[in-house]
């Protein structure tokens, strides 16, 4: 019998975001794999296993995770946000694309969650409400210059700008310096989120500006939102202002 | 007393993608704006006033949910996939831009929701997964030209494409122009997904190349996904293959 290695997307955060089917595989596995803090978010079943790592060794759980499925075990492997943004689903297909023959038999799944950037762009209003890209400000698996040229083509293209793996101790400047070169392209007057934990008791969203935005707003838990020259921030009285990206837009003339 | 706008993303398809939630908003909801397939996806609960509109009067369906708000009530904006992705978000932000100042007194919310692109590559492994980004392929809003220049920004740095609003009987041509236009930054074998009615009884997913991806294989239905030169194909015996992006990115050269 061919075993089953199913990979789930929790959402950030707490319960609210976790789907019907994410939820249903949780409960159908025999053993779960994942980072710690991922891991104890999912309930416990009596005769379930439980593998927690840590968050560096993304290809090691993968090996783990697909060796069990092998020996005929259904498996799950959790995930924070979405499994295939910058997360644990692209670790499993290249562990499969590299490993042994048998490893491409196995019923491989992943079920959707919600993305960092939907749960901060839903806190502020619709940021991301035309057309927008996804960067990872880690240069741990690519290059420094190959990140500022990718800065460079979207906000000149008009892009808003949602930045995963911002910030980290042992990456404190990138951020600052995605600031810098953004701003040869944007106004100061640019609207920046910065959204931290959220949908957890920490949640911290604040609307600022690209001349007033600073690497220090941000840590490991935060995803950060640079707008286009198109996106608006509505000012209200005594609430928190909506920020939103219209459908329309002029020609870039740039 | 002041009114609440609640704007609820649903996820595609089925209700496996229907968070806790957005399960929660629209079950305390007294009235229910959205366009009609939408709504059909909500079960009804007595005494909750249920307002269906056509797919093409965004504008007036935020205002009359902004004024049911505006008069106290507890008022939900249904919307498909995520709320702030090419959607009903943006939508309702705008006329409480333009409209009256007491629709900035209202309490409004945006509950996020699977998109199409995290659901579609999700069932073909992981091809957002690593930097990436989304385009809406309607000109009925911007112009073709400003379309054409960002697919030239993100393809020649190497982001991964989502195209949303790929077609439509009224947009017959707009997908074959941006093949080809990606057909001059990428090559021929670069790997492109259509997705259509993903979590539907009709749910058609494909996986072919840049050189014989075609516009006809797409309706209002159906989300593509170009790769980036980086972008991958597992190839399995029996089974669908596997596509993802790796997190390793070499330098681009062009």
């Amino acid at each position: 019998m061919s075993g089953q290695l199913t990979i789930v997307g929790l959402g950030p955060g707490d319960d609210r975001y976790v789907t019907p089917e994410a939820r249903a595989a949780l409960d159908a596995a025999e053993a779960l794999y994942g980072y710690g803090p991922y891991l104890e978010r999912v309930p416990t079943h009596p005769g379930q296993r439980r593998h927690a790592s840590g968050n560096r060794v993304e290809g090691a759980r993968a090996q783990e995770a697909l060796r069990d499925a092998e020996a005929g075990g259904r498996v799950a492997m959790v995930s924070g946000g979405d499994p295939g943004v910058f997360a644990m689903a692209t670790a499993v297909c290249a562990e499969i694309d590299q490993g042994p023959e048998t490893w491409r038999t196995l019923d491989v799944s992943i079920i959707p969650g919600i993305t960092a950037m939907l749960a901060v762009a839903a806190r502020v209003g619709a940021p991301l409400g035309h057309d927008f890209c996804a960067i990872s400000l880690s240069d741990n698996l690519k290059p420094w210059d190959l990140i500022e040229r990718r800065l460079d083509a979207v906000a000149s293209a008009g892009f808003v700008i949602a930045l995963y793996n911002a910030a980290s101790k042992a990456r404190p400047w990138q951020l600052g310096h995605a600031f810098n070169r953004l701003a040869r392209h944007l106004s100061p007057s640019t609207p920046v989120v910065f959204g931290r934990a959220v949908g957890r008791d920490d949640e911290a969203v604040t609307v600022t500006t690209l001349d007033m935005a600073h690497e220090t707003q941000a840590d490991m838990a935060t995803l950060v939102i640079v707008g286009s020259p198109e996106t608006r921030v509505i000012e209200r009285d005594g609430k928190t202002p909506l920020v939103y990206t219209p459908r329309e837009a002029a020609p870039v003339t740039a």
